[in-house]
């Protein structure tokens, strides 16, 4: 039994629904479907969800929405008809939006409720499409799958206990079809979780009926090794563990809501990405544990800009006990998370993403730390990339360091640090940015191209 | 004007101390001297100190220490009788040693006056060997000298405003021999500082008289780029900063007590380690800053086993704000002071010396890093060695980690730990200690053996 999660992109218009359509009849495994809302249909196009976000200021605002709404009930409209489905979807919409426009709640349960509009439409739309291809679909709402969840609007956590309902969905006979996004608290009231969180919900449900498959459908053939903007025709990954996905998605790899995997991850419920114009292709498969080819220690490389490194040296500093807690003690009480913090004999370095220290908190903690502890020096360097080279076989292979290493030297990059060993599937690299892509190729060329 | 300190094996009998005699007349700008008690003169030998160490403790339980005493007296007697100094001496020295014993005061305290008498008796027969060669030379008391310390007995601090005192000594003629080791308090108590604290002495007097060079006079003619037990006949290092030498002492050479170095750190002043027995070697000068030569930006190569890495392992950990520090807060509460804690995405290594964590605190630490972090993973593994590359030049030099990791797998070892960037002046490698003897030679050769 197979959850599938079909994304925004495979939502979009009735092309691409009628994919979807074909991919659920082909495969009668494919049980829980859960969909999001109807996404961009062209680069400059704007997303179902955003749509109805806009609609929802603008009524909560006092501001005239009708354009908004006229806007939305075009593209639901050009979907249905496309379908050939009833109108009567149309009116059902409609008189939903009018509903929650109307209804007596505070302005932040309202927008919740305007925003799951999409995805509620959406499940409604695929369930009467498959009904129309003869398949015995049904559309669930949340409340009645059983994702109950927090009452934190906007950023829902689902509520233990949810899972053991969600089970009871295998009693319901044909193809389900369940809106992502968002549950209902156990006072009934309806909650979405954070942005992107269609991806929660396909989690969840997997967990919840332990299924043996969780697929996840974009508009990708499968995860590649590096990114494609930055190397052309990468190779494409075929297996990855749950781990070496985090630490790929870190440093640039978005393909998943890292929170999302949780409830998968902790029933070792395997995941595939898939593409739903392009059903054929293997994909990825995202699992717990795999078998490691001795010549293909490294799965992939990922790369990210932004960084910026605090550095602290002080002479005697690793004989002042906690020395390294007050340093980052300081960062915690200026609300400066940081991404790591290697320490020499008598220095310490914190890798901290630039967007979370402007200059005038700079200047803060700089001052704080130059009061607090008396260092010799501490400076501040902007302007970091860090390359991430992950893979299960990374931990126990002699010379893998070496070929990254070799790479960087060959390509002239200057190494600004180096952090191996401390996570058992990566390696992370620091260099100035502007070497990032000559950086990339390099690293990829060593790894992935047979010479 | 140059302050010159002499080690144990520079003082360990007459034809060291005629050595120490011949270097101070060679050369007028030697004016302040420091000297330790007198050292081994054969490998099985006992050091003055510990003699006197025993002798205070016999003393102090009750039990016999005239055999001690003995032992004393006759190291002193062949002493002064190979040099043809006046047995007054020797009379002066029995008595200082039972006006000690006998004086009213606890037992810290006479133990720390009783630990003193080595080097006090050193600095009398070194001043008075200098008067039979007709050098105009005096011994001078610290507490003459200034040297004015905190009242903890065995770990005595410099106090604040001791410097300007003792830069008061430049008034007096001659030559100056000052016994290391000792100081005393604002009440004019003689108290010790830390075993092997006439590097102390020596560091404070070339600080306070603001000397031009601090000759440390010891037996090897330099300090060497490695670990000549490891190495054959390894490079002399001519010159290395302070940091190079920290970081160098840090994991196994130990030309230094660390501590002792700050007063001529913070007034810059260069040291220059030579050799007793061979003082026309040029010896390692120890300066706060150094030109770099592009092929040569290491300096020396360190090696330490006895150390082990704590992994910590949870899903979304970077995203849990404060946990490396709840990590290593659980440590300091512990009282484990650890060497670096280089982390991952989800992944945290602490780098801890294995004699701080003994098997039943690992499994107190485990447990706590269990209940209160709740980590997906937790182990601790032993056995690890760290080499430390160091050299001014690593920094902005491209290519440098390339040599040491391409070294290491050459050698065919496995990397377990790679941390660069942090500091400015090292490279830090973990490997398992069984590799170290064959990772430290294949690294040398690669950055020191021309070929």
């Amino acid at each position: 039994m197979k959850v599938a999660k079909f994304g925004g992109s495979s939502l979009a218009n009735a092309t691409q629904i009628k994919k979807v359509g074909e991919i659920i009849k082909s495969d009668p495994e494919r049980k829980f479907i859960v969909v999001s809302a109807p996404g961009k249909r062209h680069q400059t196009d704007t997303k179902m969800t955003d749509l109805l976000i806009q609609m929802g200021n603008s009524y909560l605002n006092g501001l005239q929405y009708e354009t908004n709404l006229k806007l939305i009930m075009d593209r639901f409209t050009e979907i249905i008809e496309e379908l050939n489905l009833s109108n009567e979807l149309l009116i059902e919409f409609e008189t939903m939006i009018k509903t929650v426009l109307n209804a007596e709640q505070s302005n932040a349960d309202k927008l919740d409720a305007i925003k799951a509009i999409g995805e509620d439409s959406s499940a409604k739309i695929v369930s009467a499409y498959l009904q129309s291809m003869e398949i015995d679909a049904h559309y669930i709402n949340p409340l009645d799958a059983g994702i109950i969840v927090s009452d934190e609007p906007g950023n829902a956590q689902i509520l233990p206990g949810s899972l053991a309902k969600i089970y009871t969905l295998h009693e319901k006979d044909g193809v389900l079809v369940i809106p992502g996004f968002f549950g209902y608290t156990e006072q009934g009231k309806l909650t979405t979780f954070s942005r992107g969180g269609s991806d929660i919900t396909g989690s969840i449900i997997a967990a919840g009926v332990k299924a043996e498959l969780y697929e996840n459908f974009t508009d990708v053939n499968s995860v590649y090794s590096v990114n494609p903007n930055i190397v052309n025709d990468p190779k494409e990954i075929t297996i990855l563990t749950y781990k070496e996905m985090r630490e790929l998605s870190y440093a640039g790899f978005s393909v998943f809501h890292d929170e999302a995997l949780i409830p998968v991850i902790k029933e070792k419920i395997p995941i595939c990405i898939k593409n739903t114009n392009n059903p054929d292709a293997k994909g990825t498969f995202i699992v717990s544990e795999r078998e490691v080819k001795e010549d293909e220690c490294v799965s992939g490389i990922a790369s990210d800009t932004g960084f910026c490194s605090l550095y602290v040296s002080k002479y005697l500093m690793n004989r002042e006990i906690g020395f390294g807690r007050k340093l980052l003690g300081i960062l915690e009480a200026e609300g400066i998370s940081f991404e790591h913090a290697p320490s020499g004999i008598d220095d310490m370095s914190v890798i901290i993403r630039e967007r979370n220290i402007s200059p005038s908190k700079e200047a803060i903690v700089i001052n704080r730390i130059k009061e607090e502890l008396h260092p010799d020096m501490v400076s501040l360097h902007r302007g970091i990339a860090i390359i991430m080279v992950v893979g299960e076989g990374l931990v126990n292979t002699i010379g893998v360091a070496h070929k990254a290493i070799a790479a960087l030297t060959e390509a002239r990059v200057n190494i600004e640090m180096i952090n191996q060993g401390s996570s058992e599937v990566s390696m992370m690299f620091g260099i100035q940015s502007t070497d990032m892509d000559r950086a990339i190729k390099s690293i990829y060329n060593a790894y992935f191209v047979k010479k």
